[in-house]
């Protein structure tokens, strides 16, 4: 659907609304992966928040540019904080995303992500055992282009190559490095990001596959000179940090 | 009021108070920051510790010699985790320091912030944006010399300068550098050091001087040789382990 | 007990196992430690989870290998999961480990990790400061061993050297570096990392002494070329995720 060049002056498009504009973005996440994500978007020039106080959240959102919800560390403060946050979101006509974090992993955690999918996130960002966990089939075309006319939503299944489709459109992206799969919250922390784009950019599908195309060539930068996982993790915020058009251009492997 | 190169030796001997003594600092604060205010805590010489367990909290505060209270993720827990350590820290003649973080987000908050204003902080650190929002002025000399007076506190409003007073006495520093605004908790883990320093030196405006002179020298000293904020945030870990009396003195900017 | 060779040699095979089997571990640990915990265990090969709900846990730990029971920052959500999780581990039969965090700070916390002591941990990792407070002893070898007996477990008691007795069978391992002491949760992902080790590794005794001895000199290898907790932080992931057969041999300093 895009050439990659064209997606990488895109994703370089993006990122410059984000640095210029520095959308807020109000993050429900997990507690293991708040720093991580925190600075992956400082770095982006996004500003992060972080409340789950179920007196404060409103007006937090009130006060954002897009929300992330993430279902990691799922307690019961979350989970009330997640309905406020999303109403609050809703009555501002704000954009959410959702990242489904090991919905494999616990029944009630995967209802309690289907019914929120009937809530309208503009955006679901997942790996291919919460997808399949979701949708009850494997992440392949056909299953990725239902799950996602059925939501009405733009489903992102990432790993080592990440898919993602509004339906009629489809990408498939190659970037990123196998180091990212070392790195706890990487996965949040990209649909962090996807959040601050859609800040910036109207068509969930482009601002997630633009997004997603750029974290994975701040992956592939970051790895050129690391000595394993926890460098890696500094690099790749240094990475987003620095990241530029002629390096999104030259790195995008997009089909 | 201070030469900078007094100030230099004063944060340069709370340093090797510090070192020494190894005082505890029990934090309430945001999930986002424990991790890196505990580093940075150590990295000082100090030693941290976070619970907001009601039942626990107290026998923290009293074993501790300084307290942060920080409002950053202010969820129900971490309230009343307050009320029972500010408790604590006055009955223990314990000195304790007030970050409210963004409370211009969120009304809620911000009485909150006002209410245990009331409850004697020895020093209270915040941004721009926070102390208009408390105080209903922007933070020139005259607004924060009066909000220090009605609070008999030590205010310090850090950002691009860092201005400090008690009312009677005025310090700026013009220490620092950007990349400590893209680190998530940096000024948090700014009133963690100002803790620690509470803890060996009674004189409170004297505190929280030389500390932020020297987190502000730490900043600059780690900003040298990094590729972003991602390894930034590792540096100026580093650097406040590093920190002597020679940085200290050639880098101070203090009027 | 075992030539430093021969406990490298295990220590190398265990580590091979993680990275082969990837077992997943679920950690009970504070907030402070959970993103430094999930990045130590994703370098060495294994699966992290962190949640704590209540509606969850016991899903999560039914279809983990291990689990870890950390007591830091200890609120009331957290002492509700750990009853849970514990009793998931012993109705899936598997292996748990517990790390007391300061114990010695709060009395409540004594007595919970006490009344947890009689559940049948594998292995209790602390430090000399948390034993002494559980056991009434100095941490020597008799009262090691007297404790590990009454308590039918392994002890291991870390620091300047770590001791590491199952009641019969005694080691103690001279690896580590003065740094490991300055980056806060190394000790909880110290525990996490043993609990990995249990996942494959039937002898418990011989699980907490091989991957001690490995994470020491993790430390070590990583200390060689930092500039202080802040890097050293990154860098022993590094080391982790890089450790060898050929390393482990050479530095191994076990008696």
């Amino acid at each position: 659907m895009h050439a990659p060049v064209e997606l990488a002056d895109i994703a370089a498009d993006i990122l410059a609304r984000v640095r210029t504009r520095a959308p807020r973005v109000h993050c429900i996440t997990n507690s293991v992966a708040q720093q991580f994500t925190a600075n992956v978007l400082l770095a982006a020039g996004a500003v992060p928040s972080m409340t789950i106080s179920p007196e404060e959240i409103g007006w937090f959102v009130a006060g954002s540019d897009a929300l992330l919800v993430n279902l990691g560390t799922f307690d019961t403060e979350r989970r009330a904080a997640i309905d406020a946050a999303i109403g609050a979101a809703k009555a501002g006509r704000k954009p959410w995303v959702l990242d489904p974090v090991f919905v494999e992993r616990a029944p009630p955690r995967a209802q309690f992500a289907r019914d929120i999918l009937t809530l309208g996130p503009a955006i679901v960002r997942l790996n291919a055992a919460e997808f399949a966990t979701l949708s009850g089939d494997d992440p392949a075309g056909d299953a990725l282009a239902r799950f996602a006319k059925t939501h009405a939503t733009v489903v992102a299944v990432t790993g080592g190559v990440d898919r993602i489709t509004d339906g009629t459109r489809h990408v498939v992206i190659s970037n990123g490095d196998p180091l990212m799969g070392l790195v706890t919250a990487i996965g949040c922390a990209g649909s962090a990001l996807v959040a601050a784009a859609l800040a910036v950019e109207g068509d969930s599908f482009i601002a997630a596959s633009a997004t997603l195309t750029a974290f994975g060539v701040a992956g592939e930068v970051a790895a050129r000179d690391v000595g394993g996982p926890g460098s890696f993790a500094a690099a790749i915020v240094d990475a987003i940090y620095g990241l530029d058009r002629a390096t999104l251009r030259q790195r995008a492997r997009v089909s």
